[in-house]
């Protein structure tokens, strides 16, 4: 089984069972939660595991959990008190199936959901460990990190934000979890203070690229394989690193941001491949 | 300084900092959860610490976590998707201060907040317990839980559901967090699996002898002492242990599960005083 088929089974696997009264929340949950999406954050938890010497099976109960983090987030993002958008990933979004009440709990719950995720595996020898991890993903998925990132966005819209107020949402709102993913790898595999430190900032350094990346394509890709209108940050008058800097000098720092992602992984001992590829891949992107 | 003063202080120093771009998000935050309301949860979490001989202060994290988990339960309660109610606890409701969307993301930080503080405090020798506890935060407030309660709540509104329903409801809505309160308590002190079961048996009485009186204070309490209007349910056409059972049944239940709490207290060899007076003054409240 690949990496990513390992990851899809899993997801399914930690689904609450749905014989019971609220069996329209957990048909919600799996949803989205099976709606495809590229997987990245699970497998940076992974990756960044085993590159440290970890077993990828430990890091599992966190790859998912970072996953239904991120799921949830979309699944309220989508809601008509925010973005009211009716599609996601080229599918209807969780509301406009289960409505809004629904898809609202169907967020709360896949938040609960990746904390007993994470937690549902522990044993004396790596409690130690698995805590921190909980630590460092709630951390980083709360007011100070990806709500946070949120709430910057919303109330910068239709303003013509400069380019600090654009990468403090973006280093929280999208940057903050894809952190949280290589930290918690490297947690998990015990890995040192140091390693900590340099899967951070590829986890900065890619995450912030991504962001470049997305608001290339919004002018730029096909709209059926990109899976949502294109053009919607110009009409909501959006502020995007494209508008502020131009789209050439966007592409620029996406290389950029991708080498030196690339070059903090130098500190590890390990077989780096995976990564690389993987940084590589997320700046070629084209959907 | 008193338990409950204890409990205030530390659900105020656990807030984060807000001197930030989304000070809003924060400032929302810290008006729900210092509305008041009893502090139920947290001082449930502290006295089975204590009961099973453990430190209260190291419970604190877990007590803080309930009550945050509970605040957010009720900022999205009432949300207007949801039961779209302009009060609570006698003042304006999150979303008519701050708005649909902030109140939102209020609830979303409140949630990673409490998992965030339930592992704050982690050190290599106690944190095989904060992770069972978190764990069990976790599932009592998903999908399996409070979130399904909610949800079978929402598909049963208006429609005459019988008391088998309304006792699946119930439990999971309201007695699985504080069931969870319970437990957590122990087992943030090391208890047998004995006391832990006497635990959750003592929480799952006074949940639901808690959520009787809710009924019976619907229609008998005074609405300034309330702090929310008298009669919603009836004007809402829902089934309450009230309308199935009527008002004399429901003080002979409330009355019968309080004491099947406190004989429950009978397994413990510590003083079970504070919490049988929990369980008599629960039972006696008017608002």
């Amino acid at each position: 089984m690949s990496l990513n088929e390992k990851i899809e089974k899993a997801l399914r696997d930690y689904l609450p069972d749905n014989d019971c009264l609220e069996k329209n929340l957990i048909s919600s949950m799996e949803y989205s939660l099976t709606a495809g999406g590229k997987r990245i954050r699970p497998v940076l938890v992974l990756e960044f595991c085993r590159l440290c010497g970890g077993n990828i099976d430990d890091a599992m109960p966190l790859a998912c959990a970072v996953e239904m983090i991120h799921t949830y987030s979309l699944v309220h993002d989508d809601l008509p008190c925010m973005d009211n958008d009716d599609f996601r990933r080229g599918k209807p979004s969780n509301h406009k199936v289960y409505g809004e009440d629904i898809a609202l709990l169907c967020g709360d719950a896949l938040q609960a959901l990746a904390f007993k995720t994470a937690t549902s595996n522990i044993t004396p020898d790596n409690a130690y460990n698995v805590a921190r991890a909980v630590n460092n993903l709630a951390a980083y998925c709360g007011a100070d990190g990806m709500v946070g990132g949120q709430v910057i966005d919303l109330e910068n819209e239709g303003k013509a934000s400069g380019i600090e107020i654009l990468k403090e949402m973006d280093s929280k709102k999208t940057g903050a979890i894809i952190k949280s993913a290589c930290e918690m790898g490297c947690i998990m595999a015990g890995a040192s203070d140091e390693e900590i430190a340099s899967a951070a900032e590829f986890g900065e350094s890619i995450g912030l690229a991504f962001q470049i990346q997305d608001d290339i394509l919004d002018v730029t890709a096909d709209q059926g394989r990109l899976g949502k209108p294109v053009g919607s940050d110009k009409e909501n008058e959006k502020s995007t690193y494209v508008t502020l800097l131009g789209l050439d000098k966007c592409r620029e720092m996406v290389a950029c941001l991708t080498e030196s992602a690339i070059n903090s992984l130098s500190t590890f001992k390990g077989d780096v491949t995976a990564l690389k590829q993987l940084a590589l891949s997320l700046a070629k992107r084209d959907y």
